[in-house]
């Protein structure tokens, strides 16, 4: 026990904070320090969620509490909520990994235009790293400061990076229509997410206005190093868990498929996490359920001639709490798939 | 009762034939001549299906007996086996209304070179009409052989027609993203839509090669009045009923987002079963299921400009039975909405 | 028009009330004359349940112009306020169908102790009738104020009406394991009906003191005159609508279940929206969707000699729409099956 | 790696079947030695379960190979089969988990009679233990041959268990209500569990003739000491995973449900993976699926005094390969908890 790393998880009572608490229960490096929530201090976790009931019964503390705590600190928190976190974590060094909007934008006019918040300490935002694990791992590596993809960017990123990086599509703009399951909307009750109205139910929201797309659109133009642009139409799926991102693309001349295939297959040949399924298949989110995997198969229209690429993750996991401990495994030097390596469930 | 219509259903045990028993013993100007299956002659459809107990208890005939006792024969069967049903039909005078594929491609080289069967009596295809009820009412006026709309054609369609035919969008290519519930699929046993599979999943299926694919391109070519291509990727939504298509396009050059709107409400302003939207709302499934509407919204992404439409209908209706009995209606003279003019429930 | 009937439906914006306008929009013999509701007065019913578009616009608007504008006024609201308004609309001469809880008790204390309000005017209570329509319909064709069962209780006195009746059970105690969709928890939100927490979700609640138990046990009691207890076990299903309830219960000596079947079928044989299924068939709630049916199956447990009766209904229509518009059409003396002759569909 | 146990499993392409493959990969004291069906010989688990690809890629071989290659040999196949196997295995001195029926029941002639198959071997039914981990812990410790128990016995025997051992209640018959998810009836397509004829669908099956019912008797009746009856009625409830299980019982005099409360907590205060919900709280399946928990909640009716115990596992868990893994933790002498402490997700 005594080598074991102290984590904090602020915002603990949310959806995202509780899948990182199920996920860091078992994690056999860490220790629970202390977890928090503003509406549910003094309440215990095991309350909000009977799941955990005789496994973590933790009750639920002040924010300054799990700061201090915790040798890492997790915040799943609304927007505008972790500068000031991130800041008291920098001064005391400790590792602080943010799975709210605060730290996935660089520039803060873009994050003041969609999120309506300022920037208040930009050179955090300098420091920080985006948490892209498979992409910028190197960076990760070095980073205090790292803020967490977006469900939706994740599965957007990773199924663009090896079309964009090699150049086989034209990357100025792209189609993604994305569909995620009802806990990537949140704990909040809302009458869309109340069950006789969502179940047997299916519509698009927040079409061209979704805040994930100025994320989308900057990681993208990183990889293309010039500015991309996407149409980005998020669906909400009569599901718990899972995103779909199918994603329409113009190839370069000169790439079958096949040559599509064998690049994504050989950019990904060594990353644990990402599965480029053979041709022919289809990636399911049902496959990558519970688990941090990410599912990419890639397809060709035969007569329009465009490529169309498919993405697959757990939002809960791949989209959030999985991708942050994948985040802090590498931060901290253990082996990246420590703790979070699930096999997903057949059925 | 002297004066009602016979009419017969061919294929009755599947769901397109099951919905179209349900409507028809609810239509006041109609009577159920006979029912026919092949696979389960000599059974009680409300055998197959219990909700029907004590309301329709018909045994299912043999194909003759039903064609000879209907005015009118609705056939809903796998594709190539219409065409000698329709030809038998058109000697004997009867009003003939296909489901199945048979009768809904212009030309008989795509339907062989996609449905691997010959056109047997090209003369019956010259004379039979496609039944997109709206937008060809007056064809369907005097038909004697309708073709009836495949669901996710009807769906892309109606979304589609009013940009089409006003020149609001660049129609050359577009990207048809679908989803549909799980009828859709048939009554069929498949490990893929064995519930413990298909409850929280979802994946696109049949990408660039669904056979719905030329009869999308013929409908909006013909809109178009030039060749029109589109990329088509169905998927199947863990729901029992219901179609979003969410069609990209790209806007022809001068035309706003009000303009487009208001062009979509004026072209469909006498439509009883289409509703446009206002501004601002997103058509939804739940809000068509058991009905015969079709709720379309447009949009537009604010910074690629890119025109996004949602189209939503009942697969099992607007996108089959339904759209069938309304062009018997139509057919026969009376009022369109007889027998369909169902109030889709609000939860 | 001109001999159209007036209804009005108070607490049209909740799900009750809803279900009910819907029905009402296609009843030939009524006419929509006024929607109100307290919480959104002045919005139109189409914007709280955009299935309503175009087909209903209604604007919402107050009790007191709802009362004065029908001749027959519906009330879904929560307890304690359908006595006034059941006063208001007895001194104009108008017929009150309350598909409340404030009717359907005989006792005030009873009503007292479960609901912790009073009865205002006993007076009330005295003329109105309990509207288990097909139990009750001498009654209710007299009746100008309508208690409109419960959807539990109308699940459990139709299974086991015959039963107890004829004395084909011990009628003591009866075990009560019922199972509803989640329509009927209502509009309003909670954490337990939150999508994510409701789907892939089931358990009991509510055990021993849900209120639909003094109801149950009342009109079980009537039917044996004398006291009847009942152990009530509700639980909550991840699906829309309808209920099940099983109910276990002794046999007395002497009837098989080939007898008790017999009686079953002998005492609904003219009652067209109860459906006894032949022996070894089961009732399942998928039957009697979206349709006034109540499905009733009798079983035997081989080696326990229990009797097991299984009733399914849909808790929207029979269990509260339905009925109630079945309850105004007998009090109004039309044929019983106006307007609510809905075939449930297959799928 | 050399000292970890060789484990195989036979009937792999089932669903319990896959859930053990899923387990044992994460089991830290286990090695995979061979998976076999008979159905899908040859080709990879993969195949049948995407989810494992790239995670198990075993090609599925003969039950021959699969025992040789084990130490410790589980078989997942339906009755009849399992005897042969049991036999081999005990020749040649491997430990034998068998997770169909055919170690379950004691009696011979009781099998003959519910699975119309006979006991060939005797001596094995002899030496064969019931695995109910929790109650028979130490015979499980001496078995080389182990009867996992079925999903809904365990859910039942579990949750009466304190209360028949303590004479709590009458111990002569029991009202047993269960409703399970879809994937307890297995991977073998039927209408039934059809998407669309299974999603809001909802009814009791087999009722009085389920194969549970002689071994949840069986078990009632060794706990009591004395022949126990039970009206055993399942439900197939739509959901993936996960069983409640609701029971009826007289309260024995002089007991209070506080009573009644302290006597489970006592029992059960050791028992990792058995959990007894503080008064007032109810059993829901969603807090024990993906984990190896059986949860259990304790009511009394407070007008009618009936005891009623609700129970909740994952029955693909603790109900099947969960419980299986346990019993080889248990009878290898290593942790009980090893490779089964799931956390259950908390949406």
């Amino acid at each position: 026990m005594t080598d074991k790393i102290s984590v904090s998880v602020i915002g603990a009572s949310g959806y995202a904070g509780a899948e990182l608490v199920r996920i860091l229960l078992s994690h056999p490096s860490v220790t629970l320090a202390a977890l928090s929530s503003v509406s549910y201090t003094g309440q215990s976790i095991a309350e909000l969620y009977p799941a955990y009931r005789d496994i973590c019964e933790q009750i639920l503390v002040s924010e300054k509490e799990a700061v201090e705590k915790g040798d890492v600190v997790f915040a799943s928190l609304p927007h505008g909520l972790s500068q000031e976190l991130a800041l008291e974590c920098d001064k005391q060094g400790k590792l602080f990994i943010d799975l709210g909007a605060d730290f996935r934008l660089d520039d803060g006019e873009t994050y003041t235009q969609w999120y309506g918040k300022e920037y208040i300490y930009p050179q955090l935002h300098e420091k920080s790293v985006y948490g892209l694990s498979e992409i910028y791992r190197e960076d990760v590596k070095k980073a205090r400061i790292i803020g967490n993809p977006g469900c939706y960017p994740t599965s957007v990123a990773l199924g663009l990076y090896p079309a964009i990086k090699n150049g086989l599509v034209k990357a100025d703009d792209f189609i993604v229509d994305s569909k995620s399951g009802v806990t990537g909307a949140g704990k909040t009750l809302t009458q869309k997410t109340h069950f006789p109205e969502c179940n047997e139910a299916f519509s698009p929201y927040n079409i061209g206005k979704h805040r994930h797309t100025p994320e989308i659109e900057q990681t993208l133009s990183r990889f293309a190093s010039h500015p991309v642009k996407v149409t980005f139409v998020p669906h909400l799926l009569p599901v718990n868990r899972g995103i779909i991102s199918t994603v329409y693309a113009e190839k370069n001349s000169g790439y079958t498929l096949e040559d599509i295939y064998a690049i994504y297959r050989k950019t990904y040949e060594n990353e644990h996490f990402i599965r480029v399924l053979p041709l022919g298949e289809v990636a399911n989110l049902r496959n990558v359920r519970m688990s941090n995997y990410c599912d990419i198969s890639v397809h060709e229209d035969p007569h329009t001639s465009k490529l169309i690429i498919v993405s697959a993750i757990d939002n809960m996991v791949k989209g959030a709490a999985g991708q942050a401990v994948q985040n802090m495994n590498i931060a901290l030097g253990i082996d990246e798939k420590t703790g979070i390596d699930f096999v997903p469930p057949a059925i």
